[in-house]
């Protein structure tokens, strides 16, 4: 097993790492400073795979569990799940040290964070991610959100867990699809800040699609101790925390326009950075060499790198217009400039972003 | 023009407190780190009385101004009212520097402080409170939260303002009854930290009972000050902060019981500091004669301080065990043992909260 220190003062927290660990949730739950009710979240998937075992160790470890089922997808990320799990919560009778605990990907931690974050002002909040984008990306660093009509995530808060535990054997039943979308977060850890990692990637992807449990390890490690780098110093996204959204840009405007539940959210940074790339080259701050490895890595994950025709340039920028990190109308990009750095690129022209999109058209 | 700091390292805010202010909020708000637009959330009664020129004032110094008036009421602070303002704010085309400004007392304030703790995760938000509950103590510390069938503020978050801005002239159109409401805050910091404070009230009450500007000026500056002292000390109540709790824990009770609107939030407050108080005395740890300084300049302030009897203390004592505050099933009282001094008592016996409510009945 292998643990990542978040180190945020009064909030820090500990990632554990490694195989056979839901079995251990219970001890590592009931060893934090909480009461003895916990609620359950998780989904109708996910539930049915790893809530009875994960429940079993809880209540081994003297804890009262309430198990709380949403639907499984993204579209029940929402106030109106937030308020049945508010539901489940008083029903149980959970209290201000009454835990929740997220059992799933993305979608399950986000709202299941949120509920913590909001529930009798914030309660104590453990996630048990079981997608490699979880483990690597969603379970780390303290954002939680739901969605709303008019926009992904637009609804949330910054909330910190008070334990992340990865079991990386939960990744055996997650299909091949979501397993290559949660790469294409990990590969931009390595463009945004870690050369070395972008390396190993390369050499090693083969062990990593193979599920491979040293590769996958080592993997969630590097990629959380990248995060935690970040999120140590921006925690409530004011500066630097930024360049986690690497791909996301444009990548927001590719999951809006094709409609939620078209592409992954992998899917969808994938593209993203591949006009985050074509723009870095444009504006001459990537060299055409290092352009060439980021798309080559994310096409070796099976990842999309090109933008579809029928995602047209014009309407994809609009839609950038109003994605909430857009601050005062302005564009903000975060171009890769070499691998292993990046940085943050305000007002970004539209007529830059444009050919940005025709050069990853293909 | 007084001030008072709230130091919470980056988190820090001023409260400014004095006559005129409202004239003074777009100069003071467009001094803040915040985006053009601005969403002025207030209610029926008190946005016709001081939006307008609220707005004018941050039109002027070159904001943009959104009113979102909801009705006036605790019912409406709900998460049907959140759902509305988010609406508004994306309408309005907000974004996440975009502030958030609350104009009115503590249910204004709340709700408006819970919309801006999570929409697009957390934007700034300036408190212009209006009445004197909100001036001394709901403006002050972070705490906001929506009302939920299941209980009251059971949905909410530890968001500190940017700033707060405490007209001491709106309260001249408050009426009466609300006045003196806010009083039993004022009266608690006495009792559970300030000595002096608590002295010089039973000193001057008739001079804050008839809105002397100074003497208003000065309630709120002290009140601020003992509450800032305490938040600082304990910003997300794991300990000390509890002690604001003082009359609250029956206070709460007694509001469920009689139903909401029936009693202000300070009348319940003052009853339930009566009943805090008997058990003080009763369990040997507060002087009788204290107990009647306590008690009398409650009643001196227009509040009351006997438990009527249609609320029977076993339906009380039962509320109590509802009550957020009550961890793990056991009942926490906030106990004064002197003026100047209280202290938390967990584990209080109901045995023991009995007879101190039927102490408290006349
Ligand atoms: N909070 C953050 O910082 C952050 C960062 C990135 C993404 N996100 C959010 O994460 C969400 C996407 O997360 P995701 O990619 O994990 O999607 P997801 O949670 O929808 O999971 C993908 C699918 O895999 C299933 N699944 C999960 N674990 C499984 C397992 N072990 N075996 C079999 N099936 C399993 C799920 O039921 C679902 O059908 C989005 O809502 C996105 O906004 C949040
Ligand atoms: N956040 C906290 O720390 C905290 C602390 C204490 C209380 N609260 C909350 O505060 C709320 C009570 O606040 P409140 O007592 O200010 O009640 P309120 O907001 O309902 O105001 C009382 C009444 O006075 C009216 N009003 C307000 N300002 C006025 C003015 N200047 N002139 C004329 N009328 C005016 C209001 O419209 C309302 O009818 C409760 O919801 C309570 O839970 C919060
Ligand atoms: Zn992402
Ligand atoms: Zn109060």
């Amino acid at each position: 097993m292998s643990e990542v220190e978040i180190n945020l003062g009064s909030r820090s927290y500990r990632i554990m790492i490694g195989s056979s660990l839901l079995d251990r949730a219970g001890e590592l739950i009931a060893g934090l400073p909480v009461g003895r009710q916990v609620l359950l979240v998780t989904n109708t998937t996910v539930g049915p795979l790893y809530a009875g075992r994960v429940a079993a160790s809880l209540e081994g470890a003297g804890l009262t569990v309430t198990v709380a089922e949403v639907p499984d997808g993204e579209q029940y990320k929402s106030l109106a799940s937030t308020e049945l799990l508010y539901e489940r919560a008083f029903s149980a009778g959970l209290d201000r040290r009454s835990a929740v605990v997220a059992l799933g990907g993305g979608v399950v931690g986000d709202l299941a964070g949120f509920v913590a974050a909001t529930y009798m002002r914030g309660v104590p909040f453990v996630q048990l991610p079981t997608t490699l984008l979880a483990q690597v990306d969603s379970s780390v660093g303290g954002k939680v959100a739901v969605n709303h009509p008019r926009g992904k995530n637009i609804i949330g808060a910054f909330y910190q867990p008070s334990l992340v535990i990865a079991d990386t054997d939960t990744l055996s039943t997650l299909n091949n699809r979501e397993l290559r979308s949660g790469l294409a977060e990990v590969i931009k850890y390595g463009i945004i800040g870690d050369e070395q990692f972008f390396t190993w990637l390369e050499q090693n992807l083969p062990q990593v699609l193979a599920l491979k449990p040293e590769a996958l390890a080592y993997v969630i490690e590097q990629s959380c101790s990248n995060k935690a780098r970040v999120v140590e110093e921006d925690e409530t996204e004011q500066g630097a925390r930024a360049l986690l959204n690497l791909g996301h840009t444009a990548g927001h405007a590719i999951e809006a326009l094709a409609g939620f539940g078209r592409y992954t959210h992998g899917e969808a940074v994938a593209m993203g950075t591949a006009v985050a790339t074509q723009l870095g080259v444009q504006l001459g701050r990537l060299t055409l060499a290092a352009a060439d490895r980021i798309t080559g890595l994310l096409r070796r994950a099976g990842l999309p790198t090109t933008v579809p025709a029928e995602l047209a340039g014009a309407d994809l920028v609009a839609a950038m217009h109003g994605d909430k990190k857009t601050v005062g109308g302005a564009i903000t990009f975060i171009l890769p400039v070499k691998i292993g750095q990046a940085v943050i690129h305000p007002n970004t022209a539209e007529e830059h972003i444009s050919r940005a999109i025709v050069a990853a058209r293909t």
